[in-house]
Formats: structure tokens, C-alpha cells, sequence
């Protein structure tokens, strides 16, 4: 099925651990390019880089110029195909909306809303090579840190950290633990992104970094740039609620942090690096 | 508490409604700037605009300069401050990292990144008047469009059609319905704009929007961006399985939009236009 990756991962049940096929969500950057014509020359211009998952590209892509107000209706679009990339692995990755001749497009409207996604590269590849050379930190070797009664006391913990989702059932929240399982700080903020970069802010400002035995957990679900920002911050494991993505674990496959997903009602799955785990 | 608004909403169960305080976590842009000296001329640039929840700013300027590799550690800081901007709505809302002399910043390293956010303007007064700058679509005049029981069955057929979380847990999805409930597309992202930017790229391009008579359903929570997407594409309606925040409700509000969250196991909230509800 498009969308999916197939991967064996360990499912540890209370005290008992099996190896087993799991299925994972498949992301890839996106870039989006407007291409059109000025002063009788052609131009491409690269509009967004977005993490999704394939599928359904030119409706991504219609839908995302459409809702942020670059083009107004179809009648705007002359043709949308998959650029011509070299590189094999960036193929499929790159798509190009044709706009209509003579239409003047508000690109100064776009200035005010860059932003960042951390997809550097247009294929997951390049993107994790890319955390590579900008990070500074090594992770440490991999060796016992976690026991599995302190790994599944964490989410508690950070719940009762939680005091805005608590009232408001409407954030995502970031925490640090250190190799006891003690809490040491924890973020919240309605984006998953900055709960962490909150988080990590608040170390680099005390000098704390990098953690070479400490594990961040995340409320919800861990995408590439979770895996990527802990990787800058040198925190050599990551546990979450939810399911990661193929590219999530992928990037912590490569960095050798320990990424650990579904951690809920006495489960969990570990999908790098089991040996961070201590089984009793 | 920081980071929450004091709100009155309309609390639906089984088939009872009654008023009722509820809170919704803050959301607001942030723009993070960098200073730096460069010729003897003071420069300031504007590198990321991000909804987030106030509080912790400081922590957040510094994390996602770091993580995103534009600075490798706070000897690289000379200050922080916030910026002065005449507007009052948007005091607060933009921050300055000062950058320490000769320090040599690679923005190059960002033009690969740059993203986008829907937040024009850096306040949330400005953001929600810059939709409707952009909006081509009046919303319809607020009438009796779903019952009780329709808007409980939603959240069943959307999962029923979600065919990637079925098998990894690790997506977000939006469907569409009619005003009977009938579901009409679903599509599924690990973006949660994403799937809302493809199910609305697949309408423009069969030329089915506005849409004055439907509602969008969303798996997770309800940011100001969904909301945005969904006045763009004509939607009067939209429902979420999680929370809203502020900044979502206030759009929602001023657009004559139906919000509802929280909506499952036979609950659910309205926190904008209740008439859209038919109660038998």
C-alpha cells in the first residue's frame, strides 16, 4: 500500500519482548515550485518544502497554493508535472504547478509566512544528511541507561506536568528525563515543534548541553524534525505516545539514538537501539 | 494561568446542551528576528514566523536557533530582547536574538528550509484579517444543516476510511460531508495540514468549491491554520475529534464558521455558530 513502510521492530508487553513486523507511516519532503513566464523567459520558483507522506501529490499541492492564496481557482493552472531532478532518489519529490500566461502572481504575500521545516533536500536521504553536518554532537555509545519499569512511569510524569493540556486538553507536551527517570524540565505549546524547542531552548541557555544519558518524551506522534532537533541537542534516546514515522527512524537509526513509540498501558514498541534498555 | 483564555461554549451530550466555562489553550504568532552587525550597520532579519502558545519565548528563539543549526551555543548570543514594534496587538509577539560580533551566519543555510506558515501579520488580530483579505468565498448564511446523530457518526466513517492509520497509527486525516453525513473524500497525511490541503486540492480541481452545505471533519486538534484552510475552500463547518485554541475559535467566529471539537464517544463542544445543529 502507498504510504506505508514494512520494518521489524521489538514489542516489549510488561517484562516480555518479541521481535515482530510493524508497519510505519511514510514521509518524504515536498517541494512545491510555481513555474511561469516573464519577460518571454521561463522561471521556476520553489514556493515550499514540505514533510508529507506520497500520495495524492498534485491535490497536496493545488490545495496548499490554494489555501494560502496564490492562485484563486484552476483556471489559474496550465499544468502541474514532477520536475526533472538528477538526483534519482529526490524523484517524485519535487512537483511544479504551471501557471496560466500572463498572470501576475503576490509572491511578496509568501515573504511574510516563510517558515521553516527542517527538510533540507528533497528526499529523506539528503535530509538526514543534512542533520549530520549541521549538528555538533555526537551521541554517545550505545549502553544500558532506562529500566523498563522506569520507561513506562514517564508518561504519567509528564502528564502531571501538563498544567495547560490539563485545562485545556489542547497542547503538546515536551519532557526531559534523566537516567533514574526523574523529570528534569517539561514544555508545552499548541505546537509539537516548539514544545521541544522550548525545551531544548531552556537547556542551551543553562549550559546543559549536550545530555549524553537522558531520554525527551513527546505527547504525541515523532516525525523527522523531532528526531532531528533532539539529535542537535545531543539527547541520545526519544520515546513518544504515538507512532513514528519511517523517516523519524530512519534519521534514528543512522544518528544511534534510541527511539521508542506507543508508549502506553504497560507497552510499548522499540524501534532503534534496544540496547539503551535495561531488561531486568 | 499563562497560556489560556476563559471561554463560554455550548456543551452537547447525548441529546442535552447547556452552557458552560471552558478554557482553550493561547495561540499566537511569534517572529523570531537575528541581529547582527555587519559593515557597522545594524541589521535585523526576520527568519521564522510560528504559532505558539505565549510564554517561554526567550526558550523557543534560542531552541529552534539552535536546532536548526543557525547558532552553536549561547556564546554566540549577545542579548535577547523584545523587539519594539508600534503596533500594540503585536507587542510581545516578535523577538530579537542578538548575534555576538564577527560572528559569520550562513542564512543561506535557512533559504533551504523556508516553509511556510499561515501567519501573516504577528498578532492574531492581524492574522485572522489577513484571511479575509485572501478569501475569495463569503461563507453561507448560518441555517439548520446536521443533526445530533449525524455529527455523532462522523468520526466512525472517517476511521473507517483511514486505511494508513489502520496500519501504522501514524497519520492525521480530514474527510468532508454533506449535510446528511455522508462522507464524500477522505485523504490522510502525516501532516495534519497536509491532509486537509489535499482533500481541498482535490475539489478545486474537479471544480467543486465553495462547498456551501458541508462539513470537514479533523483527527487531531484545531489550530488556527485549519481553520484558515477550510474559509478559503468555502467550508461552513468544521469538527475535530480533539481541542481547538483560541486563536481557531476567534477565526471560526468572525467568519461565521461552525466550530466543533472534542467531538467523541456521543459529546461533543461547540464553541461557534450553534445554529449550523439541528436539535431534534
Amino acid at each position: 500500500m502507498e504510504g506505508i513502510v514494512r520494518l521489524e521492530i521489538l514489542k516489549i508487553k510488561e517484562s516480555e519482548k518479541r521481535r515482530q513486523e510493524d508497519f510505519l507511516v511514510k514521509e518524504e519532503p515536498l517541494e512545491i515550485r510555481v513555474a511561469f513566464e516573464k519577460g518571454g523567459i521561463h522561471h521556476q520558483k520553489s514556493i515550499s518544502v514540505t514533510m508529507r507522506t506520497p500520495g495524492n501529490d498534485e491535490e497536496l499541492a493545488l490545495g496548499f497554493l490554494f489555501t494560502e492564496g496564490i492562485i484563486t481557482g484552476m483556471e489559474q493552472v496550465k499544468s502541474i508535472f514532477p520536475a526533472q531532478v538528477r538526483w534519482r532518489e529526490a524523484r517524485g519529490n519535487v512537483i511544479v504547478v504551471e501557471l496560466a500566461e500572463h498572470l501576475e502572481v503576490n509572491f511578496k504575500r509568501l515573504d511574510r509566512h516563510f517558515y521553516t521545516a527542517s527538510s533540507c533536500g528533497v528526499c529523506g536521504k539528503a535530509s538526514i544528511e543534512a542533520v549530520f553536518v549541521q549538528g555538533q554532537y555526537e551521541l554517545p555509545e550505545v549502553q544500558p541507561l532506562f529500566t523498563l519499569a522506569d520507561i513506562y512511569a514517564l508518561p504519567q510524569k509528564l502528564l502531571r506536568q501538563q498544567s495547560v493540556f490539563d485545562t485545556t486538553g489542547g497542547v503538546h507536551g515536551a519532557a526531559l528525563f534523566d537516567k533514574t527517570g526523574t523529570l528534569l524540565i517539561s514544555r508545552e505549546d499548541v505546537g509539537r515543534h516548539n514544545a521541544l524547542d522550548k525545551l531544548i531552548g531552556s537547556r542551551l541557555k543553562q549550559g546543559l548541553l549536550p545530555m549524553p544519558e537522558c531520554l525527551v518524551l513527546v505527547s504525541g506522534r515523532i516525525g523527522f524534525e523531532l528526531v532531528q532537533k533532539s539529535i542537535m541537542a545531543g539527547f541520545p534516546a526519544i520515546a513518544a505516545v504515538g507512532a513514528p514515522s519511517n523517516l523519524a527512524v530512519e534519521l534514528a537509526q543512522e544518528a544511534g539514538m534510541t527511539l521508542i513509540g506507543f508508549l502506553r498501558s504497560g507497552r510499548f514498541n522499540i524501534y532503534t537501539h534496544p540496547e539503551r534498555v535495561i531488561f531486568e
